[in-house]
């Protein structure tokens, strides 16, 4: 199964961690890619990295803003881009989060995505996709599309992004 | 913080399991208590007992179907409410899981709801309540509201439910 959460609001990345916990409390085997967030700042990094050892990798160097960062972001990406590729053929599930900001941003590109979702199909792996701005077809080719839509949110209020909340 | 995962779509209750994750990545203490569900179920179940121990709690008999079983369910409810009460004395983030279901059905009062909601702004407790239809009252007096929205599901192709994904 092909499982996207997108939208603009808060829980794509905390519902992408939950589906890995749910899968693990089955006994399926999970690996879990995160594309351009920094390792070792959020809350779920460091659980991830606990409960799945080498089947958790974030090789990201953080969003992309200036347009000469681009190269080392690409690079950064393409491993990621590899690594799920090696691992989507020996685990039951591959969630590859923020993989839709990555492809927005052009990181990734379509062929290397559609390439994956291949992969999930003929291997029987569910792949879960996170991110913004899910394309068309990929919402065509998907199973299940959620989109986290933001009602209400404290940044409006002022509040600022806290640990353990917002990472 | 009041956080609220409401709306159709697949994701309240992974996003909740994920920001227990994310917030004990952080070092928090969090407590998760699921309204209606049946225990030893869910994948989320296995992984949140061997993660919190004691600080998960699951009473519920599965959902609310005849009008006959409502005193039971009404029964199990109550219990994780006033667990509920004790808890968020104690800990750094309380979940409670299908809270707004329960509410929506019954099970739980406006009442005993909004008494968990002021003493979690007492003591500087986060607060996550998950479920379907999220009032507005709710809504008004939460910080964060995320509406899951199905855009797209198996279920209407005809997919059953499955371990590791719906539970």
């Amino acid at each position: 199964m092909i499982l996207v959460n997108t939208g603009n609001g808060k829980g794509k990345t905390t519902a992408s961690v939950g589906q890995a916990i749910r899968a693990l409390g089955q006994e399926h085997t999970v690996a879990f890619g995160q594309f351009m967030k920094r390792d070792n700042q959020a809350g779920e990094q460091y659980m991830l990295r606990k409960l799945l050892g080498d089947l958790f990798f974030a090789p990201g160097d953080g969003f992309l803003t200036k347009p000469e960062q681009f190269p080392k972001h690409r690079a950064s990406s393409e491993k990621l881009i590899w690594w799920a590729k090696e691992r989507i053929l020996d685990v039951d599930m591959l969630i590859l989060d923020e993989a839709l900001y990555a492809l927005s941003s052009k990181l990734i590109t379509r062929e290397e995505l559609e390439e994956l979702v291949a992969l999930a199909r003929n291997n029987d792996t569910h792949l879960v996709l996170s991110g913004r701005n899910a394309p068309q077809w990929l919402i065509d080719e998907a199973d299940l599309v959620t989109e986290m839509k933001e009602i209400k949110h404290h940044y409006k209020a002022g509040i600022p992004a806290q640990k353990g909340i917002e990472f």
